[in-house]
């Protein structure tokens, strides 16, 4: 970034200028992540990052709303990068276990902060701008997962008769279920189920009927 | 109502007092599901339900925080009722298939305002009377799922071999999923995608391999 000029929504930013600016986004970030978006005030954000009020209105002329936004596209980013190298290269069963245990480990971790609940439920529904991002970003996570479903329907491991699209919707509303339930338990056990079973399932769409098959997931799911 | 004379929470209420109660939260609940948690105001609750403000906060100390829990309260009652007769006579794949639809139908109806996002997402995380309501409401969710595939698994319509309580976890996790995706898509497909195809795997764990069977749900996943 040293010595760049960047462009941020037609304002012309120096390196410096835009290092600042990024500071800002990770320290609400951060404060998003221990406490929730809503309490989250922009004073917390200055003292977190070392910044002025007025430095913060100059990056963020939309102030708290804005600079929400900024951090749920920051977000929305980290959420498939986290789930990389995987997510991008689902061609056998040990790819969907990595790509699932990926998962179960980093929501256990954002736990009940998660930033893509906040993404999803605090700005989800206020702005276009939100709507769309996160639109985005379920629409991208849903094309990998359906690319990983015809990867694993030609090579013969699953069903090659089903609607790979629809598979991914299917799976995607089990991490997203398992997520909800996290947030609101505390607990990992839903999105563990989810996820385990749907692959066990889905596994079971293959050549083998999964419960004549010692071999296969099933045993897991017993 | 009449006549008689309830307690809330160690308070005795007239009939009266009881009705004017029940006025402030069915209002507040409506004004919820049309306007959202964050963006309903005491000021509207009294306008909507004709009551004063020394009203509202005689039977609700504790002001907007303490009626939103009671709003809660009301919805979780009604999320189960909703979903009934069929939720409690799990007892046939008709059952279930009228219960998908019943949930379907439901949030098409609340659509983006729906209120158990309101339970989850505002409360859920905040306060520990809040995280109760919520796990209960869960834990006899899941419950009555559970005790429908057992009697599935019962009559020979569902692998035996399969933990009945991590299935209707799944289950859980694919109906909070495909809601979580309609809160932020305006759209009900995720949440269909969600039901259809894990009753489909479902049932595909009964005795025949449901893709080798035409008679079969599978025919409306491909």
């Amino acid at each position: 970034m040293d010595r760049q000029v960047q462009k941020w929504g037609g304002v012309v930013l120096t390196a410096k200028g835009a290092a600042t600016r990024q500071r800002i986004v990770e320290g609400m970030s951060a404060l998003v992540r221990e406490h929730g978006a809503a309490a989250t005030t922009l004073d917390d954000v200055r003292a977190r990052t070392t910044t002025s009020k007025s430095q913060i209105f100059h990056y963020f002329p939309g102030g708290k709303e804005e600079l929400l936004l900024e951090v749920a596209r920051y977000e929305a980013d980290r959420v498939l990068l986290d789930q990389e190298p995987y997510l991008s290269a689902l061609t056998s069963w040990q790819a969907w276990r990595d790509w699932r245990d990926q998962v179960v480990r980093r929501y256990r971790e954002v736990g009940v902060h998660c930033p893509l609940g906040v993404l999803i439920t605090e700005l989800g529904r206020k702005t276009p701008a939100a709507q769309a991002l996160t639109g985005q970003l379920l629409e991208q996570w849903q094309d990998r997962l359906r690319t990983g479903v015809v990867s694993m329907q030609e090579g013969g491991h699953i069903d090659p008769g089903l609607d790979a699209d629809r598979i991914a919707a299917w799976l995607l509303a089990a991490v997203q279920g398992g997520v909800t339930l996290l947030l609101s338990t505390g607990r990992v056990d839903h999105l563990e189920a989810a996820l385990d079973t749907s692959l066990a399932m889905l596994r079971g769409t293959g050549v083998t009927p999964r419960w004549r098959d010692p071999e296969s997931d099933v045993a897991s799911m017993r």
